[in-house]
This record gives structure tokens, C-alpha cells and sequence, in this order.
């Protein structure tokens, strides 16, 4: 078996060695079943048993009550940008969005497009390296929603915990930090997430949504696009990505296995602040780009003092199966990503090449 | 390794051996890698080499010339069946649809809500058992495009050959039967198919499109439906199933590999033809639901005498490694589907298996 790398990458991203060695396994016949996963039919009580282990699990572990519905659609979290705003901002066709970075712009520029978007608050004048505060937030109180992004990857912030949004429906785009610790689910009323960083491969999204915002979706919608449709066939209107919700599956079981949802907040956190820390007491030879008190604890971004140092440095590192460091394309610099799969011995690994980088560059 | 069973099911369904274990043996890490395909970022060159070689692989397989474009999208051929009308009904905004089973009545639906739609012909009458006769579509001169659905799954019946429509765009959805044989892809204007049946796995869909038809997409379509944005960014505008995409890649070289779409073509036809010749040498214990000039190569669909006799059918071939005989849920009798990868030996053995059923059962 060949030697595996630590993986940065902010998604898709490192998957648990345990859920890989186990559809590895079985990959060429299900046990029991004489078939592929990959060659299940969606409507056989095999693939029955799948869909909803995993959607019991995710039940379990995000403690979500049955006043929720949880379904496994497609089209990413780019879709669902569509998706929140067609179902759900009608009748009153106003919404407000808190914009920390690329991916709320996109969601803001799909719902501009079904009605009135109100941008609460923005961080883009800051080049969104932090979390607004509460008290910034303009909101609207007789808003359809109110929507915000959790993590932002490409940044490297996140929200410590949930705008206030009072009696307005919060909606969520979780993709990049779903899973990574317990959130109060009642809190919400539609939480949604791209699969590719903390739950499994790319293909399937994730979506939460309070049972009372389904009667908001009109029937003039087009069927794919209304989470009625989805609600009703349990996720199964149409064939499912069966393989991905799958490897969901199996990631569920391995976190419940692993100590659920705070064990892995407890190691999240232990993992972010090594990084950190190595940041932090670099007397300013790397520097973050997240205000402290925004930090991401799944995407670490930082900078050097110079573009050719940087480049320098993802070059040494990738050649010491440090892989994935290169910050998005639309910001340049560093980024770690940790999410909850990624070893705690990479960020050590991680922080000694940094320092020994230091050293030899400094 | 497990014993595999023969898979007779309707898609998601049974895929080549060869290409089901070279995924199994580089799932845990892909060669020079080491990451597994599930966790590399879709931004890295080897994920565009992955992807380049599935579109090439496709264009070589299907002699697809420049003037299309060839995408990877998600949502399934449900989705399509909104693109498809919100795209390139406009400016018209009238189109033709052939009406031949249950997934072009779903195409029907969702074109309706973008426009008018002439419904050119349909097989409904006769329980879907046939293909319209070129002679009996009433087609519109100025339509924006016509619609057909080249085989349906559910009742056992394919297209011998296009329609032929003229001047007007031909549109088809080739779910289940793209790359069983070579068509000759300029006749169309657009060609869409869900992977799950001869492609790969659930969660991919493919899209061929005559580049002209690109003009007609407004800009005031959400972004992840128009079909500009997927072309600009080489189907990766989000996070593509970079897995799915994986598998049609492997798939692409093993039908490259095993002679291309000809032999293909050639080893499809002999498959059907063992088991059509089974039940039209019967003496009519088993009847045949499609009419023989509207036969599939792909869904062989037929009834026993009573529906008691056909649950004993499928009992007894499920004991005996025979798996997803039994008829779709909406039509019920059987079904045996044998797709591109499903082997000549699993067909004969059927044979033997409903002979000898016959002659106990008689």
C-alpha cells in the first residue's frame, strides 16, 4: 500500500484511513449483497438501510429533534444558494445576509434574484478577515430569513456562535464546518453543506430544514428545485449519488465511534491552536489573516512576508508530502486546512517544518 | 472476495469488473498520489487529467466533433428536464415532446412550466409497448427544439433510429441507453443522460451541447442552471462528483479498450437476442410487454400468465443468484436490464434458468 500524504486541501479533503480502508474492502462486493455499492439499486432494502443509517446518525450526532427533515440532494452548496431563496423567501421576498466572504456573495447574488436581499452586515472592507458583531448587524425584523455562512475557507474565519436574528428564520450555509462541533440545532431553521469537507466525498449536499418552512415552497417550482419534492421521496424522487451518501454513512459511524461530536470539537481545537500558536510566536514571520477572535478552527490562512517566500515555502513543503498549502487563488498566501479526518501528528509535523522554515529563512 | 451475483438491475446497475476492481485497489490511495480519489481537490492537476480524459474519452467514443461541448453535472436527468426548457426554450418558448413513457411525461411536466409544449406523439394509448412511427409525429416547424427520449427503462422500448425533425434542435434524454452503440451526434443539438446506467455511478449527469445552443441561456438564469456557467469553467464552476466523474473515466478506457461503441453495439444485440428469442420461442408463457419493431437492448421487459407466477419467477431467481428481475414498481411483470457491462454469460444462464422454470411451472 502506498505511503498517503497529509492532505491540506480545503475540499474536497482527508477522509478518515478507517472509512477508506472499509469501502476499500468492500468496494467490489457489498457484503452480503454480491454487488457494488456502486451497482445498487437506490430503491433495494440494501441502499434503504444506507440512506437511513446515515440520516439516523446525523440525527443522532447533531442532536437533531423530528420537528426537522434531513435530506441528501445534489448540485452543491451553489445550488442550494438557488434553492433557499426559491422555496423560501416567498411570500414577504425580503431576506437578509450577512456577508464573511466569497461564498455568502454567491449566495447573496443568487437570492437577489428571487427578491429584496438586505446585506445585514459585511466584512468585505476588511478584506473578510473577521466575523462581524452582533451589534453591527443591521436586520430586518419582518425578513424571510436571515442567511449567513458559518466557515469561510477561503478566509479563514468563522462564527464563534450564531447571529442573533430574534424570531426571523436563520438559514446556514454549513458546508466547511458541519460536524465539527455540536450546534444547537433548534436555533435554525435551515441548515445546508457541500458533503466534500467534513462528511464525505463531493456530489452529495446536505440539508436541514425545519419542517414549517416547507410551506413555503409553491408548487410552481420546479420539481427538482422544491424541498417538498425531497421531503416527500426521501431524498429518492430521483436516483440519489448512492456511493457518496455511503461513504456519509460510514464517516457517521466512524465520529459516533470516535467519541460523536465534542470529542472531535475537543481535538479540533487542540489541532487549531498548535497551528496558531506556531503563528502566533513566530514574532511576526508568519501572519494570520483572521482577526483572533474570528479564527477558523478548520482552515488555518496565513501569510509570509513576500510572495516568493510563500511559494518557497509550499514548494519545500509539498516536497515533504505537505500537500494542499496554497491559499485559494483569489487571496494568495497559506492555508491549512484541518478538518475533523486530518491527524493531529500533521499539524505537529506541520509546525516543525514551519519552525525549521523560519529558521533557515529567517 | 465475495461472490458476485448477477445484477439485472435497472440503474443504478452492474458495471465492469475491471474497472470496479482497479477503483478498489487505488481507492485507500491513487498511484503517485497519495490521496485517495475520494479526497482530492478538483482544483489539482491530477483531477484535471481525470476529467480531461473522461471528456476526451467520451468525444473519441461518441466521434463527438468541437462544435459541442461535453459536461459533467449533477441532479440527475430530473434536473435536465428543467435546463433543458430553461435554457433553450426561450426565445420561442414552444417546443415538441414525444411522449414515450414515464420519464417524458416528467419532461412534459417540467417544460410546461418554461412554455408551450406540443406533444408530438405518444405511446400512452397502448401502455407504452411501442416507438411512434415517424409518420405519426405531428411536429411544429418553428419549435424551439424537439424532445425524445431515446429508451425507457420502464417499459422495455427503444428508438431504432432519431426521429427526424427537420431543421428543428433535437433533444434527447440517453439516460439508458448512451454508449451502447454509436449514434451520430450531429443529428442532435443536445443530449443528456444520468451516469448510472452504462456510464458509472449515481450522481453524474453528462450533457452534449451544440455550442450555438449556448446563445439562447439568459444571463437571468440562476447560476448553476444555465448551462454558460458550467461551459466557462469546464464543468467545475463548484465542486463537481469527483468520484463519479473517476469511475466514467475508467469506464470510458474499458469500452475503448474492449473495441469501442461497435462491438459494444454488436455484443448488445447478441445479449438481447438470446433472451428475446427465449420468450418469443415460448409459445407464449412469456409475452413480451414491447412491441418487436420497438424493442430495447437494454430493458427486456416481459409478463408470465399471472402476477403469482411472476413473484414465483423472481423468487426463485433471486435464490438462485439472479437479482433485480422484478418489474418497475409503476408497470410490474419483469424486467431484465443488461446494460453495456452486464455479461453474456449472466443473459444465458437467465435462459437456462426461465426454460427450465417453464418447463416445471408449464
Amino acid at each position: 500500500m502506498e505511503k498517503r500524504i497529509y492532505n491540506f486541501s480545503a475540499g474536497p479533503a482527508v477522509l478518515p484511513e478507517e472509512v477508506l480502508k472499509e469501502a476499500q474492502e468492500n468496494l467490489f462486493t457489498l457484503p452480503g449483497v454480491g454487488m457494488s455499492i456502486l451497482e445498487i439499486s437506490h430503491r433495494s432494502k440494501t441502499f434503504d438501510k444506507i440512506i437511513g443509517d446515515a440520516r439516523d446518525d446525523l440525527r443522532t450526532l447533531l442532536d437533531i429533534s423530528q420537528d426537522y427533515e434531513i435530506l441528501f440532494l445534489q448540485g452543491g452548496a451553489s445550488l442550494q444558494f438557488s434553492m433557499v431563496p426559491l422555496n423560501i423567501m416567498p411570500p414577504v421576498n425580503k431576506a437578509d445576509y450577512i456577508v464573511t466572504g466569497s461564498w455568502s456573495k454567491k449566495a447573496v447574488k443568487e437570492a437577489k434574484r428571487v427578491g429584496e436581499v438586505n446585506i445585514a452586515a459585511t466584512a468585505e472592507d476588511t478584506k473578510f478577515n473577521r466575523i462581524p458583531k452582533q451589534a453591527e448587524l443591521k436586520l430586518t425584523a419582518d425578513a424571510a430569513y436571515a442567511h449567513f455562512t458559518s466557515n469561510n475557507t477561503i478566509y479563514g474565519t468563522e462564527w464563534q456562535t450564531e447571529p442573533v436574528v430574534g424570531s426571523v428564520p436563520l438559514v446556514c450555509d454549513a458546508s466547511s464546518d458541519i460536524l465539527h462541533k455540536k450546534i444547537d440545532i433548534n436555533k435554525y431553521a435551515l441548515v445546508y453543506a457541500g458533503a466534500q469537507k467534513n462528511m464525505g466525498p463531493a456530489g452529495v449536499t446536505l440539508v436541514i430544514i425545519r419542517k414549517d418552512m416547507l410551506e413555503r415552497s409553491s408548487d410552481t417550482l420546479h420539481t427538482m428545485l422544491n424541498y417538498k419534492t425531497h421531503v416527500e421521496n426521501g431524498s429518492m424522487y430521483n436516483t440519489p449519488t448512492t456511493f457518496g451518501i455511503y461513504i456519509i454513512n460510514l464517516v457517521a459511524k466512524w465520529l459516533k465511534k470516535n467519541g460523536g461530536l465534542d470529542a472531535m470539537y475537543k481535538l479540533n481545537k487542540e489541532k487549531a491552536e498548535i497551528l496558531y500558536k506556531c503563528i502566533d510566536d513566530s514574532d511576526g514571520y508568519y501572519k494570520g489573516h483572521a482577526e483572533k477572535d474570528s479564527r477558523s478552527l478548520m482552515n488555518v490562512t496565513f501569510n509570509l512576508q513576500s510572495a516568493e517566500l510563500e511559494q518557497k515555502l509550499i514548494a519545500e513543503a509539498t516536497a515533504a508530502g505537505f500537500s494542499g498549502l496554497k491559499g485559494h487563488r483569489s487571496v494568495g498566501g497559506l492555508r491549512a486546512s484541518i478538518y475533523n479526518a486530518f491527524p493531529k501528528k500533521g499539524v505537529e509535523d506541520l509546525v516543525d517544518f514551519m519552525k525549521t522554515f523560519q529558521t533557515n529563512n529567517g
